[in-house]
C-alpha cells in the first residue's frame, strides 16, 4: 500500500549539491527560502526530496502552503462523502452530479500530483510508490467510471468497485504521512501475528474435532431445539465466536445441563484460546510496534539532522580564517521569521539566547541544528498588563472592598463553592423538569455560572483569561453562554407557539449535562489523568484514521453485497414483514428476534454503525449469522475477516500504542533541549511561576492568571513572561520521539557532526 | 492481608552471629548444615530469619523437608474441598464428619505453625504479620465452629461464615511466598486503579444523566415492552455493562431504532469508556506491576547474596597470612552435596571448574557467591551409551541395512511422512466412525504409531529416549499405549456385552485427538511459540492460586446468599417450573428464557463454574439480573464488585504478566552467568549440538537424541556430555529475576563484597 518514507531520504552525497556560496557573500533571497524550506522540512519532519533550483524552491513554498493542503483533504473528504449519495445512499442523488464532483475530485488530485512532480526530480518521482499508488487510482477510478456508465447505459448490471480505492488516497497523499507509519506498523507485525494465528488456528480445530467426537453423538439440543455440535463447521464457527466470548455462556449451557464434566472442556478452552492466545496476540503486537516504531523515528531524527546541517550550509559564512563556520544573528532572525512568520519578537529572542549561550552574536553548527527543535518547543508568551477597569478607574478598582473581592474570588473557598453548586446543579438535572419550582430553578443556576464568569473577568486580566490556553475557561463561556441562549430560544417558543422542540431541548439538556463536567478540573487526580489523555489525543487521532480508512473499504464491500438484503421498518409501520425485517429467510432467527433490523448495509451510514458494532464484537454472531442466513453461509468469512483485521490486529495497536504512550508520560521527563530553554527563561528572571513548572499545563496556566491578579500589588514584575507548555506535543512525531527518545542511542544525533560534545544538549550558561 | 517479606529480612548486624570459627580449624558437622542452609535459602530465595543454634537448625532442616510441606499443602487442599461435602454440597456428608477433618487440619496447621515458631526468635515470630494472620485465622475458624454448632443444636439459622477465611492459610503459610507477592502487586496497583476507577465512575455518570435526559422522556420502548433509559439507576447499571460490552448493541437498539443520531451518543460512550479507559486500566495496572516487581526483585537479589556471604563466613578458612579468606574444594564439595543430594559428581566438578577458574583448589568470596545461582542452572547430564542392541548383537545392529534404517528414521523425511500419516488421521477422526472401514482404521493408525515408537527406539537409546527432558517422546509413548489400551478394553467391551460404554469411548477419542497436537512440534515457528508459553506456565499458575483464593471467597459468600434460589431440572424432568428455574420470579425474564438454571450458586462446583462465566464476562447481565430478581437489587453490587476485582484488576495482571514474560523472551538473552559456564562445557569439550545452542530446549534434545544416534558411528565424542537448559528456569523467581535484570543495577549484585569485579560475573578462562 505505501512504502517507507525512507526512500524519500535524501542521500548525504548530494549534500552541497544546490548551495551557490559558502563564503561571506550576502546571502541571496534564494538563499534563505532553500534555508528557510530545510529548517521548516526540519521542524515538521517533512521527507521530501526537492529540487534544490530556485524555481522548484519557489514551487516548493507553494506547494507546502496551508491553503492546497487543505484543499486537498477538504476534496478528500468531498470524495469519500461521495457515499452517502451513491446508491445504496442514504440522500439519493442522481448519478450525473456524483459522477461531476467525483471529476472535480479526480482532477484536483491530478492537479497536486502534477504539482509535486514538478517540485521533485523526475527520477525521484516515479521511484516513490506513492505516487504510482496514486495514480493508479485515479486511472483506475476513470476507468471504472467509464464502464460503469456504459453498464448502466446498457442496462447491465454495475458495480462501482473503485470506490474501494478511494480510502487509499487518504493514504498515499505527501501528508498522510502518520497514517503510513500506522499501516507500516502493522504490515511489520503481519508475519508475527500470522504465525500466532495459525497456532491459534490448529488449536481452535484440534478443540472443534474433540467437541464433534465428545458432544456430536449425545443427541444433545440446543435453546432452539437444533442439534447441538453436529457439523464440525460449524463448531469450529461457535468455538470461533467464543474466543470473543460473545456467544458464553449460551455455547456451553447444553453441554453443562448434561453434565458439569463438559464445563471443563470449555473453561480450558476459554483460558488457552480467550486468555491465553489473546494476550499473545497483544505481546505479539505490542513487540513489534515498539521494534519498528523505534526504528522509524531513529531515521526521522537522523534525517531531521541532516537537513538542518544542510540549512546551516546555505547560511554559513566563514567568522575568522580557518575557523568553523558560523551563522550570524541577522541571517538567523531572517530564517526564524521565514520559517514561522508570526513568531514574536521576544520569543525569537529568547531562541537565540539559548542558541547563542555566549552571547558572541553568531552561532556554529552544533547551536544551528538543534533550532528545529526548539521552534517546537511551545513557549508561551504572556504580557503582563493591567485590568482594564485598573487603567479606567484605578480609584475604584483599586479600593479595599474591590480588592477584598478579589482576594474572595481567587481562594480556594470560592472553587469549592462552586463545585457544591454544581453538584446540587446534577441532582436538579436527575429530577423531573415537569416540576415547574425545578424548571424554573435553571434560571438560578444559569444566573449562578454568569456571575461566576463575570466575576473571574472582575479579577483577571480579560485577554489573559481568554488565551490560547485556557481550555477550562474556553469551556466554561461557551457552555454557558451557549445554554443561556438555547433556554431563552426554548422558553421563547414555547410561551410563544406553545410547543416544546424536542431538537433544542435536547441540545439545552446536553449542555446542562456538559457544565458538570468541569468539577474534573477541580481534583487534581483526575486533571492529571484528563491531561494525559488529552496529550495522547492527537495520536489516538490517527487511529481514528485507520479505522475510517478500514472501514470505509468494509462498508463498500459490505453495502456491494449485503444492501437491501434487510429492511428496517419504522416503529410505527404496520407491515407484517417487520417481525422479520422484510425479508422471510430471517423468520425465527435471533437476528430478527432482537429487533436488529436496522443494523444493516443499506447505506454507509448504517453500514458504519454496524461496523462499529462488528468491533465492540458482542452479538457479533448473531449479526453475520444474520447476514449468512439471507446471501450464503460463506458470508460469515467476510466477519471473520472483519473480526481478525480490526479487532485483533487494530484494536490491539490501539492499545499498545494506549499503553506505550502512558508509560511515557509515567517515566520520561523533559527533554534536555527544554531544560535549557527552561534554565535561560529563569536566568532572565522571565519565568512564571517557577514551583509550579512541574505542574500540568491548565494548572499552570490558572496559576499565571493568578499571579497576574496578585501581580497588580507587587508592581516589580517584568511586563512579560515566558511559560513553556513542555507536556505538550505540536506534533504526532515529537510525541513519537519522545515515546523512544530513553533508548534512542545518543550517536543518532551527533552522526554527521564533528563538533558535537557534551555541551551541546545542554549548554552551560554564563550569566548573561 | 500479608505483609512483604521484606520483614524477614536478615539484618546486617547480625552477620557473624552464630558463626563459631573462622580460623582453619576443621569445620563441624553443624557448620556444614549452617552453611547448607543458607545455601539452600539463597537457591530457593527462602527468607526465613532462623536462630542459627545447631538446635534450632536441626529444626529449620526439618521444617524445610519435603515431607512436612507436602503435607501442610495437602491438609490445605483438604480444608478447602471440604466445601464439596459442607452444606450446600455436592455429595452431602454428616456435618459432624466435616467438623471432624476440618479440626484435624486446624491442628495440623497449627502444629506446623508451632514448628516456625520454633525455628525463628521469639520476637521475630510475633513481629510477622502473616503468623498473626494464621493464629487469627485458627481461633476464628475454631470460635466458628463452637458457635455454628451451638446455633445448630438450638435450632437456630447458622452460617459457616469462617469459611471465607480458609483460602487465606493459602496465602500466608510461609511457602505462599508467589501468592503473597501476587496480592502484594494487586494492593501496590490499586491507589492508582483506584483514581482511575472514580474518574470512569463520574464519566458514566455524567453519561447516564445524559441518556436518562435524552432518552428518558421520548416513550421508547425496549425489546420486552418495558420503558426504556427511564430509571437513572437502572440506566447507571446499563451503561456499566456496555463498558463490558455484553449488552451491546442491545442496549443502543430502541434509541437507534428512534434515529441514527443517538447511535453517535453510545459510539461516543463506548469509545471513551470501553476503549480508552480499559487500555488506562490496564496501563495503571502494567505500570505499578512493573514498577513494585522491579524492587522486590531487587530485595530478593540483595537478600540471596547476604546469605552467600554468611555461608562463606561459616566454611571461609585463612589461606595465607593476611590474605583472602577462602573455601577448599573439599568443604565446597561438602556443602554442594548436602545441599543437592542427587547432584552427580561430574556436574558438581564441572560447578567446581567454572567457580575455581584458575584451578588453584579454593575460591574467594565473589566465586563462592554465585553457587546459588549456579545451581539454579540446570544442567543436563548425558551418558553416551551404546545401543543395548549393538552390545546384544554387535554383528547384526551395525550392518549395512541395520544403518540404512538408522539413517532412514532420522531423516528428515521420516518425521514429514508421520505429520501427513497425522493429518490423514485427524481427516478419518472427523469422519463418522459408524462406518465399519472407518472404525477399523484406527487399528492401523494404532499399529503405525507404535511402529514408529518402537523404530525410533531401535535407532535411539532407550534411555535417553525417554530421559527427562524429552517431553514430545513421553507424550507419543504415553498417548499411544493409552490409546491401545482404550481401543482394546472398548472393543473388548463392545463385543462381550454388546454395549458401548460412552465413558471409554469418550476417552478413546480424547486419546486420538490429542495425539494430532505433534504435528505441532514438527513446525520450528510453533514451536518456538509453544516453548514460550510453556516457560512461562509455572508463573502463570500462580495467577491460578490466585484466581482459586478470590473464587472461594466470592463462591463462598454467593452460597450463602444466593443457594437454592435458582434450580435446576434434569433435561427429562416434566416439572412445569423447569421452565423458571423453580422460582416464580423468574418468569418471563432472560434468565429463565436462556435455560441458564444450572447457573447457580448451589453447590461449590456449579458456584466455580458460574464464576468462570462471570469472568468471560458475556451474559453478566443476564445472570446478574436473574439473581437480582430472585433476591433484592442490591445483589448486583456482589456482581459488580466481582467484575471490578476480577476482570478489571486481576484479569489485567494477567495480561500484564504474559506481556512482561513474553517480552523478556523475546529480547533478554542468557545471563553472565550461564555464558560462562557454557564456555566451560565448551572448553572442557563436553558439549553437544554447540550449533544449536541457541535453539530451544526441546529441539535441543532431540538433537542430542541424534547426535547420540549418529555417535555410534563416530565413538570419539567423550562418554559424559553436558547440555545447559537455559531458557528453563526452575522457579519462578528465576524468571521474575531475569525479566528484571536488564534494569537491575550491577551494584545490587556487588554489594557487600569488597572484591567485586568485572571478571566476576564474567570469569576470564585460562585453558584447563
Amino acid at each position: 500500500m505505501s512504502e517507507p518514507d525512507k526512500s524519500e531520504d535524501i542521500p548525504d552525497e548530494s549534500a552541497g549539491k544546490g548551495i551557490p556560496n559558502g563564503g561571506n557573500a550576502a546571502k541571496s533571497k534564494e538563499d534563505f527560502d532553500l534555508a528557510a524550506i530545510y529548517v521548516s522540512d526540519a521542524q515538521y519532519n517533512r521527507n521530501i526530496y526537492f529540487d534544490t533550483s530556485p524555481q522548484s524552491v519557489r514551487l516548493y513554498l507553494r506547494y507546502n502552503h496551508w491553503i492546497p493542503k487543505v484543499l486537498l483533504f477538504f476534496f478528500i473528504v468531498v470524495d469519500l462523502s461521495l457515499a452517502v449519495f451513491e446508491e445504496p445512499a442514504v440522500f439519493p442523488v442522481s448519478t450525473l452530479y456524483t459522477m461531476l464532483v467525483e471529476l472535480l475530485c479526480l482532477l484536483v488530485f491530478t492537479l497536486r500530483l502534477v504539482h509535486y512532480a514538478k517540485v521533485i526530480p523526475r527520477d525521484k518521482f516515479w521511484k516513490d510508490p506513492k505516487n504510482i499508488c496514486i495514480i493508479v487510482i485515479l486511472v483506475l477510478t476513470l476507468v471504472d467510471m467509464i464502464i460503469y456508465e456504459a453498464l448502466v447505459a446498457t442496462d447491465c448490471y454495475a458495480v462501482r468497485w473503485s470506490r474501494v480505492l478511494r480510502p487509499l488516497l487518504l493514504v498515499n497523499v505527501t501528508e498522510g504521512r502518520q497514517l503510513r507509519r500506522a499501516f507500516r506498523s502493522i504490515r511489520n507485525a503481519l508475519p508475527q501475528i500470522f504465525y500466532v494465528f495459525l497456532l491459534f488456528m490448529f488449536s481452535l480445530l484440534i478443540f472443534s474435532l474433540m467437541a464433534l467426537k465428545l458432544l456430536g453423538k449425545r443427541g444433545l439440543k440446543t435453546i432452539d431445539g437444533a442439534p447441538y455440535f453436529t457439523n464440525y463447521l460449524e463448531i469450529v464457527f461457535d468455538l470461533y465466536v467464543l474466543v470473543t466470548t460473545a456467544n458464553s455462556p449460551d455455547v456451553m449451557m447444553p453441554a453443562y445441563n448434561a453434565s458439569f464434566v463438559f464445563a471443563i472442556f470449555f473453561i480450558l478452552y476459554i483460558l488457552i484460546n480467550t486468555y491465553i492466545f489473546m494476550s499473545v496476540f497483544l505481546a505479539v503486537v505490542y513487540n513489534n510496534y515498539k521494534k519498528y516504531l523505534k526504528e522509524e523515528v531513529r531515521q526521522l531524527v537522523r534525517t531531521k539532522r541532516h537537513k538542518m546541517v544542510r540549512a546551516f550550509a546555505v547560511l554559513q559564512e566563514q567568522r575568522a580564517e580557518g575557523g568553523e563556520p558560523v551563522v550570524n544573528q541577522a541571517n538567523w532572525n531572517q530564517i526564524v521569521k521565514l520559517v514561522q512568520p508570526n513568531i514574536s519578537n521576544a520569543h525569537r529572542e529568547l531562541l537565540w539566547s539559548v542558541s547563542d549561550d555566549n552571547n558572541q552574536g553568531f552561532i556554529g553548527k552544533v547551536a544551528f541544528v538543534q533550532l528545529a527543535d526548539l521552534l517546537n518547543i511551545e513557549v508561551i508568551t504572556l504580557k503582563s498588563r493591567p485590568h482594564p477597569l485598573q487603567s479606567a478607574c484605578p480609584a475604584f478598582y483599586l479600593s479595599a472592598p474591590s480588592r477584598l473581592l478579589c482576594r474572595l474570588i481567587q481562594h480556594r473557598a470560592f472553587v469549592i463553592v462552586y463545585d457544591l453548586i454544581i453538584l446540587v446543579n446534577a441532582v436538579f438535572i436527575g429530577l423531573d423538569e415537569a416540576n415547574p419550582l425545578i424548571a424554573n430553578s435553571e434560571w438560578v443556576f444559569l444566573a449562578l455560572y454568569l456571575l461566576e464568569i463575570l466575576l473571574k473577568l472582575y479579577v483577571f486580566e480579560p485577554r489573559a483569561f481568554f488565551s490560547r490556553h485556557s481550555f477550562w475557561n474556553w469551556f466554561d463561556t461557551v457552555i454557558v453562554i451557549s445554554a443561556l441562549i438555547a433556554t431563552i430560544v426554548n422558553s421563547a417558543v414555547t410561551s410563544s407557539v406553545n410547543y416544546t422542540s424536542r431538537q433544542i431541548l435536547d441540545i439545552v439538556f446536553i449542555l446542562r449535562v456538559l457544565r458538570l463536567i468541569r468539577v474534573v478540573d477541580s481534583i487534581k487526580r483526575f486533571r492529571a489523568i484528563i491531561n494525559t489523555l488529552i496529550r495522547i489525543g492527537p495520536a489516538i487521532l490517527t487511529f481514528g484514521q485507520l479505522i475510517i480508512v478500514v472501514y470505509y473499504i468494509f462498508a463498500m464491500v459490505g453495502m456491494e453485497l449485503f444492501k437491501g438484503k434487510v429492511k428496517f421498518y419504522e416503529e410505527d409501520s404496520s407491515d407484517p414483514a417487520k417481525a422479520y425485517c422484510g425479508n422471510p429467510l430471517l423468520k425465527g432467527t435471533a437476528f430478527a428476534q432482537l429487533n436488529y433490523c436496522k443494523n444493516n448495509f443499506n447505506n454507509v451510514v448504517s453500514s458504519y454503525i454496524l461496523l462499529v458494532e462488528l468491533t465492540v464484537v458482542n452479538q457479533w454472531h448473531v449479526l453475520s449469522s444474520g447476514f449468512a442466513t439471507v446471501t450464503h453461509m460463506s458470508a460469515k468469512l467476510f466477519f471473520i475477516l472483519f473480526h481478525i483485521m480490526v479487532v485483533i490486529v487494530i484494536i490491539n495497536i490501539f492499545v499498545a500504542f494506549v499503553l506505550e504512550a502512558f508509560f511515557v508520560e509515567y517515566s520520561v521527563d523533559k527533554s534536555d533541549l527544554q531544560t535549557s530553554l527552561e534554565r535561560k527563561i529563569e536566568e532572565l528572571e522571565l519565568a512564571v511561576a517557577q514551583e509550579k513548572l512541574e505542574d500540568n499545563l491548565v494548572n499552570a496556566m490558572e496559576t499565571i492568571d493568578n499571579d497576574q491578579g496578585t501581580g497588580q500589588s507587587a508592581n516589580n514584575k517584568p511586563g512579560l513572561m515566558f511559560k513553556i507548555a513542555s507536556k505538550r506535543y505540536r506534533t504526532v512525531d515529537a510525541l513519537l520521539q519522545r515515546m523512544f527518545e530513553a533508548d534512542l542511542d545518543p550517536e543518532d544525533f551527533a552522526e554527521n557532526d564533528d563538533e558535537a560534545n557534551g555541551s551541546f544538549a545542554n549548554p552551560a550558561f554564563s550569566s548573561v
